[in-house]
């Protein structure tokens, strides 16, 4: 898929009118994604979106129609229009690969480039990164809740516009869903594609049975009737354990049930006893309408007998805390080597300044303790002392024994990416991998365990300097 | 833009595969999309995606690739693939216009159709109408707060996807935005673009002074300078005025300044007396910074002096109750001209069976009195009684002097508009006008009066009729 390179807001074209006026669109300039809060206020977020996103950097090129739209608009100088004519990204890109679990205030992608490029690209980089992030999070919630159950991911008709679909089922896949309805995305991203039928096909029939024996006829190996059109233990289920017999006698078995509507932990307990006294033990049950993970937590608590869960709405939409969007950011942190900073009120919303690594520091069983960010040549050890980024007298010392690994690599180089392509099956395998070694109170859904990110002593310095000297400057300016 | 015919849940593909293995894909049938609840608590919603879903409609194919691609998915035998090769939508659709106020419980699009067509329609059309609509709402919703000031939608970047931006900037105009920073979305709707730089462009400079100067001397005539970069009060306004000194004395005048960041109602009095003071009066004052409809709303309440309103993430994500997806549903109404009905616990959440039109009645001032859905062929008219449909103990009667108007026209015929595409412009106007005769109440953002939208006598007493019908069969069943 080709992005446009107008996927972006026009200020990014203004600025780069601008710094190729003023002469400075060629300084090398290194700029971090990150997100300031957990999304949905949880513990963790999985990291997602780094291949569409260097899809994006490697294909950035304006072919003459965006050019001649650009011209139109009357801002800018046909000098400009000439130069975005051979613009393209030649930067270098450091980034964890997708699936990791990251925290608030770590550096996520960090680019370095000119200051044309590397400011240019900033819209879309976050349009890509901010959703796939949060709707991998959203899918490893929900996983989390349904402990062991499947999840299948049909949000795609609530969507936010048909790239919404398609971005969120892949985002799900790589936070554990098992399949999504979502053909295109089957087709775009090699998912697993789930369905079988609405309550409109059992209304077109005569019956809910003539419904029910039809599609069972159809896709002998595959059925999964839908129970709740008319009376889900009157109607439904008994009619299901009618086709499921037939079905047997022709050498088949009922793949599942689904229930769309009612207490979907009651009515699932009592699928259960009736599928199992007539004998079909085997036969699934699918549940859906309205899920996310607290509902699937409550429903577990309430003993539901759920073996799949289908969930829509709210994975494809991220709904939650933080209303939809993770609120990723994208800073200035070094230009022609000099570390910048952005200060605000708040000295937890200020920037990290210069180039940047991220450390995770494991503990002898593989679990995690606790992540560090610090300098790009920084050797942080065990014993080394680290910092609370937002309130620098809280510190804690690195244990002796703990193994360090680094979060991040270079993943483009030059513009190119410096690796093959990841697939997402393995990209799903180390989001799995990490959850589990990622402390359990963490993964808590309400009022979770903050995961410790700290920063580096001479980090906390630069930054302090950083702050001084700015401050010191404005001072000035009110004499 | 081509819509894959992929871009669908996987159930409308089984669902098709039986209905031509069953002989039933030729059956008429009719579907109505609507939704259950006004989104964000709110008192309406502003249509919107009709021409999308048209653009759908009609260029529904099957292209060799995705017969490919489903034909391996081990599902469908050889004589569907063949089916889809030749299958195109030649139904007929019923719709309002694009900007029209629609409610709870009215059908919206209205599908006629062979049953193998509507039904395969129906993600599509969901994913399409769904989103637009709800971010259309969610723009009206926000400039109704801005009373007048102007709104431009800023959210890309958060957008879920890159098409959830490119759709939420379209929407959001047809609900009133002035303007998108989204340079594809103006290029592709021709919407006006805005935008002019960041906090990283000042940072870019050695001091915010230089950034203003270099800004101004590149675009002097549409400079709006970001002032909260280092110290709003302190730093950021003097020298935005010396700017606009400097640009003055060339011949030229500010455009305005944006804060992005801190108390904006407080900070936008500030800035107001300062440049006033400073003989400044017509530079605009714009603000940013997680705006959606109730901070507008308290920023003016607290004599904020605000021009522009740029918001981000809230419109782009729809956040806000309902969590950032309109429940829109299609349901069967109608098969071989035999009225159907989807019952469940709630007499509220039944389908309405049949044909109908959507009503509306508007007094000798023009203000909306209610609307109405009733049959196809039915005559309503003042003085009639009609029905609230959730609790049919309560009615009203039409005011003799109402004037009736119908919400809806046939868009579409045989799989071809009968219309010309509709300009946004007409669009955002309509919005407005319909806007300014709906009940003041409709309009508060909490806890807003509710529309009546009442079912007709006939209607009532079918939908009665079809569910005593279904009992008794549910009954039958269980002896």
């Amino acid at each position: 898929m080709r992005y446009s390179p107008l996927l972006t807001d026009l200020y990014e074209l203004t600025m780069l009118a601008g710094y190729l006026e003023e002469g400075m669109d060629g300084k090398r300039a290194v700029f971090d994604l990150y997100f300031r809060t957990n999304p949905f206020e949880g513990g963790y977020a999985v990291f997602a979106g780094l291949e569409p996103a260097l899809d994006f950097l490697e294909g950035l090129r304006f072919s003459d129609d965006e050019l001649v739209y650009l011209a139109g608009l009357g801002l800018f100088k046909p000098r400009f229009i000439d130069y975005l004519r051979g613009f393209s990204f030649h930067g270098k890109v450091t980034a964890p690969p997708e699936g990791t679990l990251v925290f608030a205030g770590e550096p996520l992608l960090t680019v370095e480039a000119t200051l044309a490029e590397a400011q240019f690209v900033e819209t879309a980089l976050l349009n890509i990164i901010n959703f796939q992030t949060l709707a991998a999070t959203k899918a490893a919630r929900i996983c989390h809740a349904a402990n062991g159950a499947q999840v299948v991911e049909f949000g795609l008709r609530r969507a936010q516009g048909p790239d919404g679909g398609l971005t969120a089922s892949r985002a799900a896949c790589v936070g554990g869903c098992e399949g999504t309805s979502n053909v295109l995305a089957g087709k775009q991203f090699g998912l697993p594609v789930r369905g079988t039928q609405a309550h409109s096909w059992i209304q077109a029939f005569p019956d809910e049975l003539a419904a029910f024996r039809a599609y069972a006829e159809v896709f002998p190996e595959s059925t999964i009737l839908l129970v709740d059109t008319y009376d889900t233990l009157r109607s439904g289920i008994p009619h299901a354990i009618t086709v499921a017999r037939e079905l047997r006698v022709r050498g088949h078995e009922l793949r599942g049930i689904r229930i769309d509507s009612g207490d979907l932990a009651y009515l699932s307990r009592e699928a259960r006893r009736m599928l199992d006294e007539a004998g079909f033990e085997g036969v699934k049950i699918v549940v859906s309408n309205e899920m996310n993970e607290f509902v699937i937590e409550s429903v577990r608590g309430e003993g539901g007998r759920v073996d799949i869960y289908g969930v829509g709405t709210s994975l494809a939409t991220c709904a939650g805390a933080g209303g939809g969007a993770l609120g990723g950011i994208y800073k200035l942190v070094e230009i022609e080597g000099k570390p910048k900073l952005k200060i605000t009120g708040d000295i937890a919303k200020s920037t990290l300044p210069g180039k940047k690594q991220v450390l995770r520091f494991v503990g002898p069983s593989g679990a995690f303790i606790q992540d560090v960010v610090c300098l790009q040549d920084e050797l942080i050890k065990g014993g080394d002392t680290v910092y609370d980024p937002a309130n620098p007298l809280r510190h804690t010392t690195i244990p002796l024994d703990a193994r360090m690994t680094e979060l991040r690599a270079v993943v483009m180089a030059d513009g190119r990416r410096t690796a093959p392509r990841e697939s997402l099956d393995s990209m799903t395998a180390r989001c799995k991998g990490e959850i589990s070694r990622l402390p359990s109170g963490c993964l808590r859904l309400i009022n979770p365990h903050r995961y410790k990110v700290s920063i580096s002593d001479r980090l906390k310095c630069l930054r302090g300097t950083l702050i001084e000297e700015l401050e010191k400057r404005i001072m000035e300016h009110e004499k």
